[in-house]
Formats: structure tokens, C-alpha cells, sequence
């Protein structure tokens, strides 16, 4: 595939500066660059430009002493992925159903669906427009799936669930398996049936192994256009704004509700019935024990305001030094006293 | 579906206070109470049933000012669970064996057993009565499954297991993979066959995308009644008693041994080739890396007894005035020696 | 199965000493020994060999009162990972390609191959000789599977792939999937293609449910011999060296780029973008949060050098203390001002 940079330019709506009518054939990282590639720059990268060797760069304001022709746009990042999409059209999978795909009772189909081999969609399924199911998708009873949808091989949908539009799950994803939910009486733990269900609203992505449950009662719910990593946990009754960031391995525990453009960093880990507000960013590893407010970064376990965090950890890195000081002090004070007292 | 409160009552081996004749709908929590559902109330929500909208309310023991009829049981979530049963009973799926699974050579199957399209059963396997396997399910070689177990969507059993009565295994699940041992010599790692198996016995759980490995030799064990969430990892040759929790994304390495009714919060991780006691609780994120003896609450990394961390966490936040503090003192005490021994 | 000592020592290159005709007839651990099993012991574990009842026992060098013929060979573990095999036959799947298989356009499969129930291999794949697929592994367009490569029940490698030599995928293991790269304008986040691919070289094993994300240009990249346990993440354009080990729920984000022979412990935490050096091991729990040299043992979170780590877990324990001398002192020194200054 070859664009010139000028049509490039168009497709992103962006401005040239320099050699329009240069061809480009391909797209690379920036320190990969070569002359038939683009790339793009943003921050700090943007001083690496002048010595790149892409063909051309797409930037967000004009870089000085670039040789190549520069793209200028509002958000380069943006503007690359769609680039990177004109370049990679993604493989195309065969509209219509599978031979060997199981389809129930009373299900309903959308127009241009690909449902591919080894689906089985169940009794009252709803599957929209556009939906593409790879191999071995399970779409459980009743569950309705929104337009645009595509799902991965091997992904399950359990029933009753509702998925919204241009949804993502990513392959072995598990979406509303029933919640750890248990009465325990002598010790032994009786399961209590989880009857609600899992709803992530439109533009949600799940990662691949990650795993929502259903509700106790009512729902589980993600909210429009949260993207959520692999090997994820949300526990039963869950509930994540719009817009938020769930690194990999991150796991909520059940009931927990959380606001919009929270960011969950890798590894994190939350503790159930508890409130996050909006706008709160947990740095990988985080402990989060307690309900927190809108607007914050938070670091360490238990959960820390980040900057108190970082105080902190480099105080121990002190300890040592200051137990001596301590001691010795205690020494200098002793025989201070002594010689004081025992005049 | 409808019941009267002292149908529901009568299901529970529950008194009523109150309109036993009112009828009930549906459940709800009590929080979203409605009043043609019931609820339940145990602890410190009991305060609040005064107010709840609910048509009527599990209790452990009467509660003053309680507008609605009450149904007082011995235990309130054992008993919501039976009645959250009669109100959902679940989707049921067809007994038999669907045309799409393939079963093995010398495969014994009990009575009203339900194998699901696209399940795999290997050579010698033994299916239980009442079995239900769901789509995709796999069982190895000579793997025995106990009666009323349930397999969902996709999980894998591999050869030579022994699964319990009453198991669940989530959609996802993988038992008896390999455990993960190696010889290395020259920095060169080679794997030692892993030629145990995974016993689960009675009444054990295990969560999606859980992960048991089978044993270098003998079985890695989980004993009666035992819980375990989502996306947990037990190693090789691991043994967990019985009544234990393990929530989500926890994780044990090989050859521990755990006694009965311990619970390990989410994302604990636990050394290998240790023991650890019978009535142990470990807080979410603790990192255990040694023997645990019985009886007792843990929490952190380096583990510690929950009040001994919950104290030099406290003291943590206090660092930083401490340190002023000894600077301070260094000072007086040096002014103090100037002073006296000056003289 | 049944072999002499004598055959035993031959099949490990080793030496006999005591009775090389006695009879063994399975595999046990020292400490469950049994006079018709063989055992293995090595450093600390040699003591416990004369008070053994093993048939016989390999070891690396002569152990003073042993009762039992010991067979001394190089590396013991090695010897019985041999032995083992010897005599656990893995169970043989049936060579060619299973019948509900679904094969794509201009796939290459290569000798004695043996394809299991469920599987799908898309167009243009290649598939080398002697490799298993079990049933349900997807196999994506362009991918390429290396000679003697067995992948388990579920596993997925998407498209563009390049799987080595010898490469061990376990159950549920998603190779490939999209990475986790988003660009966000007002908020919103817009999912960037990864058009890049995973490179799994030659003797890498992938533990079940573990995830490799592509890249977003170019590869992730496993380096020969490296082994990787459950549940484990690799982000986009991670590159991890030779000879190392990922154990248990470890998480690398994306972009970092570790060297040979590294040990990352279970639930080890790694931010993107930075750089580990060759030979460091990283106890359970770390939090790697930049770059790390080569040679080293590392723990905690934030990561320091284990002896550091745990010289400060050491203090944080006498922190109480501590905190209570440093008010003595306070109360002293004033005291002592007062009788000086009070004068």
C-alpha cells in the first residue's frame, strides 16, 4: 500500500509542512524510522525528530530542523492509529453463520453478522448489526449483543447479560460467570445464586482471561467507553465509570462503585462496598482499603495520597541511619544527665 | 413467579411476623427495596429495615418498627439464598449428549448427565450422575468426574484427575496442567514431567480462569468445601484443607500445605514449600513467606499479624515528624554538651 | 513398567554403586519412599537419604550409609525428569488431522502432525512437523508454528505469529491478542491498531491462561528457553531475553525490554519502558519501577537490593519502639535544658 504524504494529510485532516507529494509505503516507530516509513512524535520525543530517518513525522505543532515533511494535527496519537489502520487493514472475516455455529431458539440476527465455526449462541439471544464472533464464542440465554460488536475466540458471554455497541472482548475474556457470593454456617460455605447479570455499555473493551461477574441482584455494569486489560477481576455487583483505565491484573473486589476517568495502573487491587469518586489516578500495586474522593494520585499499600507515598519511602530508605542517630543520642543523653545530676 | 410470605417462610424453616398472606414477587437487596419484594437484613443493616421499602424481610431475630412482615430464620443469607432459588430457578440445559461431543473409547457415563455441544471426553474417563457439562468442555484420559458436578463453558480437566461430588468449575478453569518444574543445568532449563494429578473433593469450587497444576508426583489436593475465585493460581503439589476461601487472584506456589478454613483475601501470594495452620486469615495483597501456625490474622509483605502492621503502618505516617524530631534533639544535645562541658 | 537399576543408570549416563540388578517398578519422592520406587536427592536432602525407604536413589555424589543401590550421575534432577518419562509414558494423541478440524486456504502442514477435535487453523498458516495442536487451539492467518511445538486444549495464537522450536503453549495460553494501546483526546479513549506480531523462539513454554499482547509495530519477543507460568502478562513490544523464568501472575507493561537469564517471582509487578539488565532476580511481590542493572537480587515495592529491603523490614519492626525512646529522649533533653538553663 503507498500513500503520499499530502493524501495522508487529508485522511487525518492535518496540515503539511514541506514535500506533500513524498510516497510512503509503511509505518514505524519513530527511532525505527526509515525513508519510506512514518512515524509520529509527541513531548519530549519531538527533539528526536530533526535526527529521524522516516520519511515523514506527524507532530502536533512544527518541529525545527526536521527534514523530512512533517503532518501537523490536534492529537498525533489519534491521527497515527488511523494511519496505521490505512496501512494494516485488518485480516476480514466471512459474513454470515458458520456451518458447524450452534444457534438456539428464538434468536435474533442482525443484518451483515459474521458468527464463525464453533459459536454457540443460545435460546433469545439478541445479536446486532456488524457483530463478528470468532471461533468458539459463547453467547449464554437472553443475552442481547449491541451493533458492532466483536468478540474474540473463545470468549464466553454468560446469559442474560447486555452488551452494548462497538464493544471489544478480547479471546477467553469471561463475562458475567456467577459471583463469589457465599453464607457460611458452621463453616461451611453455601453458594448463594448470583441472579443478576453483567451490562457494559457502548465502546467497553475487555482483555483477554479477564473475568466480570454477574450481580447478586441487579447488575454489574461498565460504563461507555472504559477499557479494561487482561487477566482483570471485577467481583459481583462491580460497578466502573466512563472512560476509566483498568490495567492488566487489576482485581475490584464485589460492590465496589467507582467513578468516571479513574485510572486503575497494573497489578492494583481494591477492596469491596467501597466509593471511588472521578478523575483519580492508582499508581501499579496500589492497596485501595477505604472509599476515596474525586481528583487524587495514589500510591502504596495500604492506599497513600502519591506525593505523602513517595515521603515516606524515602524516609525508611533512612531508617537505619536514624535508629544509629537515636542511639547514640540516647548514649550522649545519658551521660549527660549523670554529669548533670551526679555534680 | 408469586409466594406468599408464608410459603417463603415455610421453605426456610422460618416464623412469621407479621401478613403471612402478603405475596411476594421478587428479590431484591433491601437498600432497592420494593413492595412486592423481599430482602433480607442481618448486622447493623437491621437498623435500617424500619425505613426499607421491602414487601418483606429475612431476620435472624425480630426487629422493632418493622412495617412489613418479617420471617425470622436462624441464618438470614442461608436462608435468602434458598428463597433467591425459587424465584430464579436457573436456565436448564437439555440432558444427554449432544451430537457435537465427542466421547472416547471406554468412557462410563451415569444417569441423567447433560454434555454439551463441542465437549471433548478422552479414553476411560468416568462421568457421574447428573453431570452437567457445558460447551467446550475437555476431560483427559482417565480423569473421574463425581456425581452432580458442574462444568461450565470451556474448562478443562486434564488426564488422570479426580473431580468430587457437587464440584463447580467455572467457564475457563484449568485443572491439571503441568505444574511448572524444571532441572536447570548450564542456566539451561529443562522440564520435569509433571506426572501427578489434581484431586478436587466434595464440594469444592473453583472460579474462571483459575489455574491448578498437577503434581511432579502424587496430587495437588483441594480438600472438602473449599472456594476459589477467579484467575487463582495453585502450583504443583499444593494441598488446601477443607472450608477455606480463596479470593480472586491469589496465588500459591508448589508443594504448600494449608489447613481447614483459612481465608486468603485477593491477590495474596504464598511462597512454596511451607505450612501453614488451620483458622488463618490473610488480608488482600499479604505476601507470605513462611510457616503460619494456627489461628491468627496476617497482613503486608513481609507478612506480620494484622495489629503489629495496622501499628507500624501508623508509625510509617509519622516518619517524617520523627525524623525532625531526632534532628532536633541532635541539635539540643549537642548544644547541651557545648553548654555543660564548656564550663 | 519395571527396570534394574542397572538399565536405569545406563538411560542417565550414570554410575551404579550397590546392587545394580534390583528391580524398580515406579517414581516416588525420598519421603514417601517405597523399596520398588526410585527417589532423588540433592544438597540438604542427602541427609535424609540413609533413614530413605527408596528402592534406590540418584545422586550426584556417594552418600555415606545408604542402604539402598544410589545411582550418581551429574545433575540429579535432570537424571530423574528422565526417569520419569521412563516410566509415565505421556498419553499418545493420534496422529493427522482430526476430522471436525477446520483447516484454512494454502495452509502448509508439516509430518506427523497430529491435530486435535475443534481445532481451526486459518489461511496461510504453516504448521511444522511432529507438532500437536489439542482440541480448540486457533491458529490465526500467516502464523507459523515450529517443528515438535505442542499446544494444549484452548490455546490461541493470533495471526502473523512466529512459534519456535520445541515451544510448550499450556491450556487457555492467548498469544497475539491486540495490545492495550489507546489514544485519548477530550477523555475519550480511541483503541490504536497493533499491527505488530509475537515471536516465541525456539524451547519458550507459555503457562495456561497466560496472555502475550502483540505489537504496535514490530514484535513481542520471548527469547529461547524462556519459561513462563500462569497467568502471566506481557504488554505490547515487550521484549524478555534467554533462559529466563516468569512465574505465576507476573505482569511486564508494555515496551520493556529485560536481558538473560532473569527470575521474576510470582505477582512481580514491571512498569513499560524500562530496562532490566541480564542475571537479576526479582523476589514474589516486586514492584520494578525503572531500570535495573545487570547482577542482582532485588525486592519490595518500591524495589530496592534484598539485603536493603530486608535490612528496612528489619527496623520497620523496632519502628514502635523506636518512636517511643525518641519521646523519651524529648522529655529528657527538655528536662536537662531546664536544670542547666533553669540555673
Amino acid at each position: 500500500m503507498k500513500y503520499t504524504v499530502e493524501e495522508l494529510a487529508k485522511a487525518v485532516h492535518g496540515s503539511v509542512i514541506g514535500d506533500g507529494a513524498k510516497v510512503i509505503e509503511e509505518t514505524r516507530s519513530l527511532d525505527q524510522g526509515a525513508p519510506q516509513a512514518i512515524s509520529f512524535a509527541i513531548g519530549e520525543y519531538c527533539e528526536f525528530v530533526p535526527q529521524a530517518k522516516s520519511g515523514a513525522v506527524i507532530v502536533e505543532a512544527p518541529v525545527e530542523g526536521a527534514p523530512m515533511p512533517l503532518i501537523v494535527v490536534e492529537n498525533a496519537k489519534v491521527a497515527f492509529a488511523q494511519i496505521l489502520e490505512m496501512f494494516h487493514p485488518p485480516v476480514v472475516f466471512p459474513k454470515g453463520i458458520h456451518e458447524t455455529a450452534i444457534i438456539g431458539k428464538n434468536v435474533t440476527i442482525g443484518e451483515n453478522v459474521s458468527i464463525g465455526p464453533y459459536c454457540v449462541v443460545y435460546d433469545n439471544a439478541i445479536i446486532g448489526d456488524n457483530v463478528v464472533l470468532h471461533p468458539y464464542v459463547y453467547i449464554g440465554h437472553n443475552t442481547r449483543i449491541g451493533d458492532d460488536t466483536v468478540i474474540y475466540a473463545g470468549a464466553i458471554v454468560h446469559e442474560n447479560c447486555v452488551i452494548g455497541k462497538r464493544v471489544v472482548l478480547r479471546a477467553k475474556a469471561v463475562i458475567g460467570g456467577e459471583g463469589f457470593g457465599f453464607a457460611t454456617e458452621n463453616g461451611v460455605h453455601t453458594h448463594i445464586p448470583q441472579v443478576g447479570n453483567v451490562i457494559l455499555e457502548d465502546d467497553v473493551e475487555v482483555g483477554a482471561c479477564s473475568c466480570i461477574d454477574n450481580a447478586t441482584m441487579g447488575s454489574t455494569l461498565v460504563r461507555r467507553g472504559t477499557k479494561i486489560d487482561n487477566l482483570v477481576h471485577l467481583g459481583h455487583n462491580v460497578e466502573i465509570g466512563e472512560d476509566c483505565f483498568l490495567i492488566a491484573q487489576v482485581g475490584i473486589a464485589g460492590s465496589t462503585k467507582c467513578g468516571n476517568h479513574v485510572i486503575f495502573a497494573g497489578q492494583t487491587g481494591c477492596t469491596g462496598h467501597i466509593t471511588i469518586g472521578d478523575n483519580v489516578t492508582f499508581a501499579g500495586k496500589t492497596g485501595i482499603i477505604g472509599n476515596v474522593p474525586s481528583d487524587g494520585l495514589y500510591a502504596g499499600y495500604p492506599m497513600r495520597p502519591h506525593k505523602e507515598w513517595l515521603k515516606i519511602e524515602a524516609y525508611q530508605s533512612r531508617l537505619p541511619d536514624m535508629a544509629k542517630t537515636v542511639k547514640k543520642l540516647e548514649k550522649e543523653v545519658a551521660r549527660l544527665k549523670e554529669q548533670l545530676e551526679g555534680k
